[in-house]
């Protein structure tokens, strides 16, 4: 069984590239060019409608959603993340919608406020309100990852892991052309100690030949320097 | 086992009921009193740091977040969804995803946009952006809905259709201080098909009771008349 990961350099894909190196299961992947904005041309819209990366293709058609993709590769391969019977399941799964439905939209609102507000006045403004609800956010993470059974912070990494410590390196370089001072991974000591735990792993150390990451990408991150595509 | 579903009438927690009610569990009830913001109370942000309705207690604890609530369940009791193995799971999964990080949050910023952003001038500007991008969604949704073996507007419904059920309600309703016409469910026929389903489901008239929905809550939605307790 192989897959095809339809990624673009530092944007969400590079989740699900952690999640299948750490499996250990075969997939090709496939450039989607942001520089031609090929996530909205037809053929991409056909696997995905909503034009967004990444999208995985599997024997079951194609995935995509990053938090739906990385509970689909859990409970078909195990290893990051618990099975359906498992006690820590419910936690689990909390978690893993809150990143999806909350710090992950409200950080993409903070770099592409212009999509659901016009005005450089009012989507200067909606950013200031998502900053002051993310760093809330990475406060309760921060208190989440010092807790045990939830699968969040563990030693190896799990899904959850792979997924915040993308989280935690974007507002660190994300929107370029802003001041980006709210945001400071030491404010979170256990998230900064996940986000190292990372950094010792093989399945982000390939990050750095193939999306350009560099050595820390998520406690000291840089801006990406990929061979092929754009992460804009 | 029995649950608890901590709820409030016309809140996401109704979601959870018809869930709850179609799989014929054993679960009480806990009003959370918005009235007097008991959501926010010590009590309630011990089962939930977020401060949101519903929670799920469940023998491996508090479960929140409407999709984590409603997978956990759909894996535990079979009925409102595929099984892990199953060959519609991804299909399943993404559109749960979907709802749960796109569609609810774009809907909740409209009712509450004073928690993202300063300002009325803002907050109206957001909720005029939210509602465009709503259209977009609720036309990609109506189109999945007419798709076989996704689960969602499927006879008997499940899972993705109780959750939809309630997010195509409250744009109908809420805020019932600004203009809703940005909104008509005849827009979205194979939609209002699946509303019209839903409402002839026995788990779906108790909300009469239970939460004072009406007898048509999703295609002729009115205010919540609970006996107990309040929506807002």
């Amino acid at each position: 069984m192989s897959y095809i990961l339809h990624y673009a350099p530092d944007n969400a894909s590079l989740i699900i590239r952690m999640a299948l190196e750490r499996l250990g299961v075969d997939y090709d992947t496939v450039l989607v060019d942001r520089s031609t904005a090929a996530q909205r041309s037809d053929a991409y819209l056909k696997i995905n409608p909503n034009g967004l990366i990444p999208t995985l293709e599997t024997p079951q058609g194609p995935i995509f959603e990053t938090g739906a993709i990385l509970l689909w590769l859990t409970d078909t391969h195990g290893t990051i993340g618990p099975a359906p019977d498992d006690p820590a399941r419910g936690a689990f799964l909390k978690w893993l919608f809150y990143l999806s439905n909350t710090v992950h939209p409200a950080l993409r609102m903070t770099f592409y406020p212009e999509k659901y507000i016009e005005g450089a006045a009012g989507q200067s403004a909606l950013r200031l309100g998502l900053q002051r609800a993310l760093v809330a956010q990475f406060q309760t993470l921060n208190t989440v990852a010092d807790t045990p059974h939830n699968w969040l912070g563990q030693d190896p990494p799990g899904a959850l892991d792979y997924y915040l410590g993308a989280l935690l390196r974007w507002p660190a370089l994300y929107p370029n052309d802003t001041d980006r001072s709210w945001f400071r991974l030491a404010d979170y000591p256990n998230l900064n100690a996940l986000c190292a735990r990372l950094e010792q792993r093989p399945e982000v150390r390939i990050l750095q030949d193939t999306e350009g990451l560099g050595s820390q990408p998520f406690t000291a991150p840089r801006p990406a320097t990929p061979k092929h595509g754009s992460a804009l």
